[in-house]
């Protein structure tokens, strides 16, 4: 794709993935690190160094064999860095050694984040690291509050919680000997990731905006997309474009940030470099986080339009494989299970097994959040039941029971509809649609109802059909507590001819639709909710074209008798 | 992942994506080629050797360095195998030698498959290549008929198309040399391809089935889901599972057949490796033909649950990149094109570049296959509007112009319903979906409705809002067509109060739904649309929750100003 070689300081697992990307789009690499690095091993051809990314006369003979200088860490020898550029002002550096600078440094990072107008939490520069200093902070922060060391921290390493004057000992022991500053504690109640790519003209392009849990201060899972609100991440997006603006240069930034209690955001950190939240893109997003990474320093083409890293359509959650601390390899039976669960990929990165050492990754993806968390829990281990992670069914199987996750729900007011719903069960089960059936009154179960429409879009169906007679009103009320479409079926009742029914159901006031269909009609209903699983799933449109095709089959065979025996033998019949 | 070694006889491209799916599972590989070949670029690990997979010595070497043996291509020495597999009873070889041997010769193949009852088309023995055989099989075959090397052919190398007596002498003169045989022609319409994966202990797991269409003998593009009927790719997966599961061992196989013109399927032929008409599963499908090949021959286990290897809501086309024979390198302008494309991936195989060689593939997805061809114009030049390959819309974002592909279609029998339907319009607009508007009556313009029902779901409508007053028909004949959900509004007329637009949309016959909606309320007819497309985009379903929330404190606010200001005072106002 382009002639050029790329050099690549440090040849960890994200080094790895890079190569992957350059590999796939034959793009040569020249990685500095220890000999077979993880990095190394997929690459043959690159005239690798060895050696460590802060050793000067290494970086400059990776300097000497690329034209485009890159890193998948960012606590690299700046000062070299910045002496090759003069020396060789061919050479691209991307990210810029002053974008290095700004960020290694993390108090400098902040300083120029506040600079620049991006909201951050209130640090402060500790320049003697003594008890006395340490107080002073936790009268103006209280306590808790951050103690970090500026350079050199990362997966927890170099960063105290301080939460009491009585600690304070304690976090001087640990980080007393490096250069410190405090942070003021972030009352958050999630901490969100945004990986963001910037082109070498300036231009910055999201990802979607995850939610990424720790323990013990290593990322444990990342959500893709995060459980807030649309706006919420509209606007993180947002403050993550806004604080890449700032640096100058080209390539992937993961920014991490803190989702407030009170709803604020703040930005806890920028890598400039790929990023441990940004696995997902790898099965989330066609464009990966590490080839958005490649194409941005070799100024190759980025896909147009702005919403085009995201899949539209899919939940991801990505699992870090860490060295178990009991029992060496352990983490392989967890490699194992995911190999078994449909959705899950597996991504080793060639590490040798040590306790709490990030050895892989696993991505999972499903159609909605809930299974993915089903096969979450089998692969660790939480569950063992093969078929919480089944999420497909062949076409046109049999619903075996009821332990898969239903698409559509079908609901009625009373024991008494089922004679007239149960014809949209038999459809549904005809389509091979799982789905799940039961009694829910507006009038005599309100709460129950709520429940039911309140969980309905988070527990994956798709669609609800609901069935009611007289005042009908639960097509309308269920209606009015989801997003998820509902069809309702007006039953006919002992008077009125259901046009009681039909006019409660059908004449809803704007801003909540039900749709409605004849009265007594699930079997349409249940057709209309396969119609509706057909504008996400080919298979089942495909069913329902064929569907059609039948049914004029069975027309078309009428009229050719009608027509060869004539009305009169016809209606003898 | 797994601790043995895989040894490859072969370096290619084919070699080249397994290597890649090793290397993500922490599994080490040996390849068998010439020096620097595809498949060696990418992993520095392995002892691997050089030399020819057709040379007795070096597959030994290789058999010395693994653990289990396979192949990237059918043509290798299989005598060696089987010396080797007696000789080293704990070498594994898949697929085994037994079944490279059944299939390398194409005669051998297809007298296997016969006896095994599968479909494959006639064929004869040629055992003495003269004119005067050839003219034999002509009348017993008919012309055009094939006439094919038993071995050694691939990508219409080997093959002649015997379209006349005439042509005879030049068919002896390319191919006289060879062992060959005759096949009937076979009245296709189209070529399909399966990809299966067997397991060790011979279950057999399939992908979709696929449309390959080839150009100048070899493969240009690949469709998948194939564009036939779903009963069509049922019976062209059964007849794929049958086939391999005449076949011992394990590994991923490639299986061509014939859709004919009369509706039924041969097998082509078969391939016991990975596929090109496979390329397009690394992004159609979670686990990639080239992992399942992986895992099958390791004996790791394979995703539980039948469809598992279809993602079910993806559209793909792979376009393979050639060597151009008029300007070297020129296929790299069709990859930068690929690189601007949103939904594009570009695999580059690290191939010097000679015309007509296979350097690479792209594959291209969308969420409906009008949208994937669209892109697949851009990317080969065909078609050089930007817009065609934007296929999403920011959220929240008006729509520009008419060029986006519409998710959502609102029609109406007269311009008189426009009033009334404009609101849908509106609600579509302010939720950024993507739509179009046009006046199509049933009564009036039979044979345009007609049109616009049939091609909907080709066009990638999701749903249709149809809008009609009176006698309203417009709505149930357009979902009399089309497996589309379909949405009716029924418009007030100036007599019965809409009450016969109202029955004339929901009375439907059991068998074609319309989802009604009230009496004029075109606004819910959209909202129910949004509803609808929130079934399978997140992003819409989080809009729709919103608008709820919105819509709630609305009301709240209201409620709190009434019980403020009184109700005289609120009525007053």
């Amino acid at each position: 794709m382009d002639q050029r070689t790329i050099g690549i300081l440090g040849g960890g697992q994200l080094g790895r993935m890079i190569v992957e990307a350059a590999n796939r789009l034959n793009v040569k690499t020249v990685i500095l690190d220890g000999p077979n690095s993880s990095a190394k091993q997929i690459n043959a051809v690159g005239a690798h160094v060895d050696g460590s990314y802060n050793n000067a006369d290494a970086i400059a003979r990776v300097a000497q064999r690329c034209d485009v200088l890159t890193v998948e860490i960012e606590h690299v020898d700046v000062k070299t860095l910045e002496t090759l550029q003069i020396k060789h002002p061919k050479l691209e550096i991307y990210p810029t050694p002053q974008t290095i600078r700004l960020i290694q440094d993390k108090f400098t990072q902040k300083e120029h984040l506040i600079k620049n107008g991006i909201a951050v939490s209130e640090s402060i520069e500790i320049s003697d690291a003594s008890v006395k200093a340490l107080e002073e902070v936790g009268r103006k922060f209280g306590y808790p509050y951050m103690l970090k060391a500026k350079r050199l921290a990362y997966d927890g390493r170099g960063n105290f919680v301080v939460d009491s004057k009585d600690r304070i000992g304690e976090a001087l022991q640990l980080l007393g000997d490096r250069s410190l500053y405090a942070e003021k504690w972030a009352p958050f109640s999630m901490e969100l990731a945004v990986m963001i790519v910037r082109t070498i003209d300036g231009q910055v392009h999201s990802y979607p905006v995850v939610e990424t849990i720790h323990r013990e201060n290593i990322c444990h899972l990342c959500y893709a997309p995060a459980r807030v609100p649309d706006s919420v991440k509209f606007k993180a997006k947002l403050l993550a474009e806004d604080a890449i603006k700032s640096f100058p240069g080209a390539g992937i930034f993961g920014v991490e940030m803190f989702y407030l209690q009170d709803g604020g955001l703040l930005i806890n950190e920028i890598a400039p470099r790929p990023h441990n939240s940004g696995h997902y893109t790898i099965e989330g997003c066609v464009t990966s986080q590490f080839e958005a990474h490649v194409r941005a320093i070799l100024g190759l083409p980025m896909p147009k339009g702005f919403s085009s890293f995201a899949t539209s359509n899919t939940n991801v959650v990505m699992l870090n494989v860490l060295g178990d601390s009991s029992e060496k390899d352990k983490e392989l039976k967890t490699c194992r299970r995911a190999l078994e669960t449909p959705g899950a990929s597996v991504y080793l990165y060639g590490k040798e097994s040590r306790p709490k050492r990030k050895l892989g990754h696993i991505n999972i993806i499903a159609s909605s959040m809930q299974a993915v968390e089903r096969k979450l829990q089998y692969i660790t281990g939480e569950s063992d039941s093969a078929s919480d992670i089944s999420e497909d069914l062949p076409t046109g199987t049999k619903i075996p029971g009821t332990s898969l996750t239903p698409l559509v729900g079908v609901i009625m007011g009373s024991d008494s509809d089922l004679p007239v719903m149960s014809k949209a069960c038999d459809i549904l089960a005809q389509f091979g649609v799982p789905f799940e059936v039961t009694i829910v009154s507006a009038h005599r179960t309100p709460h129950r109802m709520s429940k039911y429409a309140v969980e309905a879009s988070e527990r994956g169906l798709k669609a609800i059909i609901a069935g009611a007679g007289g005042a009908a009103h639960l097509p309308g009320m269920v209606a009015a507590m989801t997003p998820v479409p509902v069809i309702g079926v007006p039953v006919k009742g002992s008077t009125l001819d259901g046009v009681d029914s039909l006019h409660s159901i059908v004449q809803m006031p704007r801003g909540v639709p039900v749709a409605t269909v004849a009265i007594n009609n699930s079997t349409n209903a249940a057709l209309l909710a396969v119609r509706i699983l057909g504008a996400c799933e080919p298979r089942y449109q495909d069913l329902m074209q064929q569907f059609l095709l039948k049914q004029e089959q069975e027309v078309l065979e009428k009229a050719e008798k009608l027509e060869t025996i004539g009305y009169a033998a016809y209606l003898d019949k």
